[in-house]
């Protein structure tokens, strides 16, 4: 705990540094997230990477920055930034995967964010992209866990699912909610995937619905849980000035910041606390000069219902036990005061894990560009995206802006 | 291949953003090359990086890369960048894992660079860390083939000692060579482990050992393989302004370049001709402002002798077809006219592979820093580092050079 307190205040003390340039979205693409069987990873991380690079009017790119967590696991395959980049058509170019379980789609994007902000390139392509469902669902939920201690989690059975029962089970006895209190947040992702054409459950769910669901792991129902999938998604970054001469649409990377905590839930102070995600925010506040009431949107980690209401209070949205009422008071809709998970979320847009991270990006994108179909939200100029790896280890915070 | 003529072009032509600041390395870190049965994963990573910390005098970095590549596949964990950073004593700080197949560490210590080379950071933490000897051999090799293309090479039984074989032959039938005339890569690279406190294979061997060496897929002998292993190593990086205020003791990272080629071997328009190492070599000459002839010694990647010769070959170091009979003449010695894996390369200090291009960083440094023991070179200001992965798939470089 010295260095963690040692590490808070030389992160929030000092000031990022005067070399750092500015950086910017300058295209955005993605596949619809579901169970693409004729399709191969390849095919799916090139398909985002194509779509983001026309729409930003790249051919060339310096670097492709692929997030990816299962690719070894699942399909016996890593080396996959290559491997994508040759079937893109942009073999020669940098590219490397980047893993942080169901974070490492954001940990790309901000490693694409570093490779632009130093200097060193001024167009690259962060993508994310996962392939879930050829594997036995057995297989599939036998690596997620790989996202958790494996030795001292994994190995005693502890699936991933469970871990988040534990939690949201500390949470209703700590705060005195019942399971049904979570619903709005599953009601509202299913009600905002059901305009997105490129979500995996375009069905409303009602809270009737949300009552007699399965319970998996007591307390966690199928309708807290997030539905695993196939899916890539990608955005090319370009440094704000080499966008600015080359005449591209922009949305600006107003903040990019990481942090961790422990990985077993027993080595962590307080299992409530979400303290990668608390200090993440944090640091992106930080580095965009704003607070949560300057946020207009929150495209937060919804892979559990108690994840997004832990997530909410770590980054200052609502106060501790206090998450959930957002959505029992449905805040989080379109027109609430922050709306979150605005295409669907994980909940029902989809979780293709390693590929997560980058659709929360690129649906922050299509907000922020006025291009989000019957789910735009109006005059909207700063999104927050968070994407968690394992319940709460590795932490990825952005913000984006609205350019002009 | 438009695409790679076009990417050429734009890599080549353009200088690098003068935001870029200047990185050092100030402190490194290493474990023993071996079977450590006893330690896991998590306590390996921890060694190096503790040992790194201690060497650079810095308690509290910014952040942590982790370069591996199977932790997933052989021990059912991903996520472990936030499980070192939390053994480490340094939870709470970004980190991620990087994953490149066997380029994993040099591609972690390029993102540590860009980390740093951005103004984002000051002081981070690189670390390669693999642990590849507690699972049965049969399960690692099947492991490794995920380097290669797992649909069109490994799903057909080609295995990655396979892939150099048929690379091996090749240059045998294209250049008339024999295979002995590579014992030369092997007995250099034990004669210098001889000297490493580090290495797994402290053994000198003779041609006449060369020569009766079992064959493993013909024409690759036992002794044209490096060895498994497990091992962590690390450096703490940190830029040069910093490290100067700070007084301490630097190795400039004078260069960092990458690349990548078709992964599969039938997808390469010339088997014999490393593209991505030539082309990250060529991008790591720009930015350094030198040539070949201004390497001192040059840490290369020889998981199989035919990857030596090969990437000699690359990087301008021999002709086309020449690069063994730098090894036939010796001139790869130390005392050689470009020594290369001084303190045993893969073949003889080991390859746990996701760690092994954090051990060349490391051993280059040593090398510069005057700390290489009975393995000094005299006089050296410039080092190279190649790392790659796959069989030329993804190619790390680095130049380092001695302050002052």
């Amino acid at each position: 705990m010295r260095g963690v307190a040692l590490y808070i205040r030389s992160q929030t003390d000092r000031r990022l540094d005067r070399h750092l340039r500015d950086v910017s979205i300058i295209g955005i693409g993605q596949t619809p997230v579901g169970e693409h069987w004729d399709k191969p990873l390849r095919v799916l991380g090139t398909e985002a990477v194509r779509a983001a690079l026309a729409d930003a009017g790249v051919e060339c790119p310096e670097a492709l920055y692929v997030g990816n967590m299962l690719s070894g696991q699942l399909l016996g395959q890593e080396n996959v930034g290559a491997l994508i980049a040759d079937h893109a058509g942009l073999s020669g170019i940098e590219a490397y995967k980047i893993e942080a379980a169901c974070a490492s789609g954001a940990a790309a994007f901000r490693t694409a964010y570093m490779a632009v902000a130093s200097g060193l390139c001024d167009v690259v392509v962060a993508c994310g992209v996962e392939k879930m469902t050829d594997t036995l669902t057995d297989e599939t939920t036998g690596a997620l866990v790989a996202a958790a201690d494996a030795e001292f989690e994994g190995e005693h059975g502890l699936s991933f699912v469970g871990i988040n029962a534990l939690l949201m089970q500390r949470y209703l006895y700590e705060h005195g909610y019942d399971r049904q209190d979570f619903s709005g947040f599953a009601i509202n992702a299913h009600r905002n995937a059901a305009n997105n054409p490129n979500a995996m459950f375009r069905k409303k769910i009602s809270a009737e619905a949300f009552a007699r669901a399965k319970i998996i792991a007591e307390p966690v129902s199928l309708l807290d849980s997030s539905g695993i999938g196939d899916g890539a998604a990608a955005a090319v970054l370009a440094s704000a000035d080499w966008a600015r001469a080359h005449g591209k649409r922009q949305v600006r990377v107003a903040a990019s910041a990481a942090a961790t905590d422990a990985v077993a839930l027993h080595d962590r102070d307080d299992l409530l606390f979400l303290r990668a995600a608390w200090l993440s925010a944090r640091k992106a506040y930080a580095q965009a000069g704003v607070s949560p009431k300057d946020i207009d949107f929150f495209e937060l980690h919804d892979a559990f219902t108690i994840m997004s209401a832990l997530s909410l209070e770590a980054t200052g949205f609502a106060e501790r036990g206090q998450g959930v009422r957002l959505a029992m008071e449905d805040a989080i809709a379109l027109n609430g005061r922050i709306p979150i998970c605005t295409m669907g979320g994980l909940k029902a847009r989809g979780h293709p894990v390693g590929a997560t991270g980058m659709y929360q990006i690129v649906e922050a994108a299509q907000q922020l560009l006025g291009a989000a179909g019957a789910n735009q939200l109006p005059n909207c100029r700063l999104g927050m995206t968070q994407n968690i790896g394992g319940s709460g280890a590795t932490v990825v915070t952005h913000i984006l802006e609205r350019a002009g």
